[in-house]
């Protein structure tokens, strides 16, 4: 059952989303200021913990079920050469994550989190978006309704990640198309590419954004993007139809939530960045979207794999906001 | 049965420490090689897993038992008034941490970690630095004994913690004399003085370094550490005695390792700093130890927070290398 049909529908929905619970920020504030620590110790752990307990509306809340749901698709645009891997690269590699042998599987065990993976049509491409729209609006759509669908009501939070030869410059034409500037500030080396090949992709970004360039940031979507980016952009609207936070990935994973930034402000509350990718342009593209990442640690795989380790740091955070005892029932003298 | 019973033995025994494995390192290079991801797409995580490998002596290591100890010292520096908090608060907080209800507590949880704490002769604070050395020969070889010992020869990581009302004070004094510079340079706010406090604390480090200005840096750890400081700096050799890699926290303790450092070049070889502090001179400590921090995230609590926060980092890098697929494994094509 389609939460939408349209893409009209579906930014209708966007409209619509819940905002956090005042009371539980409220109460969470109130709670912070009393454990037994100095006032602000903890850092962004504090914040962390606040926005999340406004989240799920509790004051003193846990993490319990974490989703970890890894995308893929399939992109024409690799036709034009644009990565250092061929594209058969990203069926290869879902059966990778199927058999647990992926580096997201090892994060997703470490952070206590189910992962699923979603392959979407790989035998079917989208269409090489220097000549095309990437999708029609039913295929995109469709790939939104994956990604909404996907999202478990019970869990308590969620990371997307994703793989598709071909998503980097999927990705870098998305952010240039909603944020303006060159190509190539936007273009980065994604899995390794040479010079000469960045110079092409650099090229290929440039013609694509030339060609559908657009005010509306669902037609960005629909036009440049790929299945497994619809695909994220829709289950990170579904868990904010739930509640349920969201730690972004990097590069692929921000421009694909860009477009939901972009189509309705206040899109990603529910959100926070996990982390800061290598991938070129992603600290340019978090600042415009005014999000600071929580790691740092030159990570550029994708996969949700940066997210994925975040998640522990959201756990930490609620964890110690929600079992630290207070300075009364210590027994501390609050200095 | 003590391992050392002076200073100058204590000294000698740094000198005579193990090297990481060769063999173990050259082995995770090769594996890291061929792990289903673009090179280098791990960041950070791959050095931190090859690291780890040379110190346990494993190719394909995993991080089993997770030592996380909190040591508690009381500082006669106090009587300055160098400090936002009452040194009453030492002792309460040690019950704190014995009850559960402290920060490092759920951060060790979240960890998978073993905690313990040692109150180091709380009611006997050492001396006032401005006055006299802080410490005995027999006292300072007293706290590096409790910290050797207390470390367990069967785990795989450890950090070491610190709670003691008094002590960014001494941390400071400790910068300072093993660095130069100002006392300025410094002295920060700990766990919140004002700007009155910082001054008079300013005044106390400048006493405390032009009274006991030594080259030697295990004389700088006696006139101008305290206990807890001691017992860090013996856990961090025992670890190292012991190959067990270290994650150091934050000002204090990595003032503390400091000492080891200008005692014996590369005695901090197994050890990584788990996180940028926001106690204000942290960042140009770690920069004279040529550490890297692996986390910032504002913290400035001490009692081994930020590096026990971080060990599920190290735990996530070593789980990508040893758990992930090699590209034959998987059948994926290699670019």
């Amino acid at each position: 059952m389609a939460a939408f049909s349209s893409l009209s529908e579906f930014r209708a929905l966007l409209a619509q989303m819940p905002a956090p619970d005042s009371q539980a920020l409220e109460g969470a504030e109130a709670r912070n200021g009393q454990l037994t620590k100095p006032p602000g110790a903890l850092g962004r752990l504090e914040d962390l913990a606040i926005w999340y307990a406004g989240w799920r509306g509790s004051d003193q809340p846990r993490v319990g079920k974490r989703q970890v749901i890894v995308f893929a698709g399939n992109h024409g645009v690799t036709a034009q050469g644009v990565s250092a891997f061929p594209p058969e690269v990203t069926v290869q590699m879902v059966a990778n994550f199927q058999h647990g042998g992926a580096a997201v599987n090892q994060l997703s065990r470490v952070a206590g989190a189910e992962m699923s993976v979603h392959a979407l049509d790989l035998d079917t491409p989208t269409a090489d978006f220097t000549q095309n729209a990437a999708m029609s609006e039913a295929e995109v759509v469709a790939a939104l309704t994956t990604g909404w669908n996907a999202v478990d009501a019970d869990s308590e939070v969620l990371v997307v990640g994703e793989m598709g030869i071909g998503n980097t410059t999927s990705a870098a034409a998305i952010a240039n198309a909603l944020f303006g500037g060159e190509a190539s500030d936007w273009t980065g080396r994604g899995t390794g590419i040479d010079d000469a090949g960045l110079s092409v992709k650099t090229r290929v970004v440039a013609e694509g954004v030339a060609r559908h360039a657009s005010e509306d940031a669902l037609e960005v979507l629909r036009c440049l993007g790929g299945r497994e980016l619809a695909a994220m952009a829709g289950a990170i609207a579904s868990a904010r139809a739930k509640r349920i936070p969201v730690i972004l990935d990097g590069f692929i994973c921000s421009a694909a939530a860009a477009c939901l930034a972009q189509a309705q402000d206040g899109a990603l509350d529910h959100v926070v960045a996990g982390h800061l990718s290598q991938e070129g342009a992603h600290g340019k593209l978090l600042a415009a979207l005014n999000k600071n990442p929580l790691l740092a640690l030159n990570m550029r795989l994708g996969e949700g794999s940066g997210a994925t380790l975040a998640i522990n740091v959201l756990v930490a955070a609620v964890e110690c906001h929600s079992g630290m005892a207070t300075f009364a029932e210590a027994g501390v003298a609050a200095g």
